[in-house]
């Protein structure tokens, strides 16, 4: 039975419950129309979703799925009690075993991110993002000692969207600094880097991959040849080898995946807080 | 009961489920510990970590809150018949149900992520990155034209980092363009702009806020004034009005936010797919 419509409705801005509702639905291999309905945070907001998923119903002919996160209980009463469909309450299965388990009752506070703005957690986040643009691609030296972390690898290994990632999700000051090749005829790795080489952290990826995203930028140039990307990545890995600098393949791997790795290994701690 | 300590137990990265999990963590006032474990995907990973919950129960006094995501069916039952705590199967609630409303078994697929680093969605999302770094601060008026977005407004109103949001979560390309000085002296928005006005989207934000922001960087400066501020905003707001582009106030809004009104507003068609 493919091809439901999936309905994400929530009082916030239903990101959270979209991707974790989209990695419950990859466990099946249907296909899904999604429709995700943010800042649903009224009774009459719900009853006009509440209308459109009923309407669904009728035009389709099979009743949608409904994933819902919404705090206010008349809204979350009325979606819940009278759609025509199958509704996962992705809060309350959670908050009940978890009141009686702690003993008190939620609070029904609105949004993960109500007053996040003032947040110290979020001005970090902030101050991150504008660190790792400041030290993209090897543009500053200055204000290195506060990176947490510093990328390095050859042009197109995944630096850039690694550190705005790690700047943007984790609040980590990610610096990335590019392998090249006067780097390998000295042998050596950039001398800005030295008194930093605790906290590299490489990536690197198969030659035919980086051929080919290189060749999407250069086609048919030298930069972008096979040869010239085995040759790049052979040198990068010995360097970094010969400076006790761990790395991963980005070949496989999506930005969050290479993210969580690093934050694994460089800064341990930032998975517990 | 505050301070327990949080477990999230993911084959994966657990991002999606730590992200969830917070969330409805935030519905109670108390204070917890929270102990990411990624990549527990055999059941020799699962075996340590249900010692180091069972372990924690003993150090701590108090049974631990266990979020766990895990597919394979043996890990899972480790650590949910095993561990002595609250444990919360963050996809087993939901997968039942689904699997009997569509009448298929789940695949059992491990990971959001698997392979994703091949797909054409993860392309374009690299893709925006890199044409929003390039298109970052009005660097650039190359391509404006398959731009999805244009954001505009006074330096530091928090055009980059919604952009760069954006273009990682949604693979959107978004340009971002600042109004300056000139610009209100001119009484006129910059002239790159004038073709592309229907797809420009203002960020405004409240003068004290702006001038906190601003003295952080440039402490005492005419530029962080609070008169500057004013005068800046207001004269934004203008320029934003007479050209029929509609904007909103990032002061209580954190990007998550402000790029899910955008995208509502923009490009509605991102919010179905």
């Amino acid at each position: 039975m493919p091809n439901r419509t999936v309905f994400f409705v929530s009082d916030g801005t239903g990101i959270t419950a979209e991707t974790f509702g989209n990695s419950i639905l990859a466990q099946f291999s249907t296909k899904h129309r999604h429709v995700r309905r943010p800042f649903i945070d009224t009774p009459e907001k719900a009853r006009q979703i509440l209308e459109e998923i009923n309407t669904t119903v009728a035009t389709e002919g099979q009743r949608p799925i409904v994933f819902i996160t919404l705090i206010d209980e008349e809204a979350r009463r009325l979606v819940h009690d009278n759609a025509n469909a199958l509704v996962l309450d992705m809060f309350q299965s959670f908050v009940e075993p978890l009141e009686s388990e702690l003993g008190i009752k939620s609070n029904h506070r609105v949004g993960r991110f109500s007053d996040v703005a003032k947040s110290q957690e979020y001005h970090d986040r902030i101050e991150a993002i504008n660190f790792s643009l400041a030290h993209d691609d090897g543009q500053s030296a200055r204000n290195l000692d506060s990176a947490d972390v510093i990328l390095v690898g050859v042009s197109r290994s995944g630096k850039t969207p690694t550190s705005l990632y790690l700047a943007m999700q984790h609040g980590v000051k990610a610096a990335n600094y590019p392998l090249i090749p006067e780097d390998f005829e000295r042998d050596c790795l950039p001398s800005m880097l030295e008194p930093y080489k605790r906290k590299c952290f490489g990536l690197t990826i198969d030659a035919d991959r980086l051929s080919q995203i290189r060749n999407e930028r250069r086609p048919g140039s030298k930069y972008a040849a096979l040869s010239n990307c085995r040759y790049e990545i052979n040198e990068a890995e010995r360097l970094m080898k010969r400076a006790g600098i761990s790395w991963l393949s980005s070949t496989h791997k999506s930005i969050e995946e290479i993210a969580t790795t690093i934050l694994r290994d460089i800064r341990p701690d930032r998975l517990i807080y």
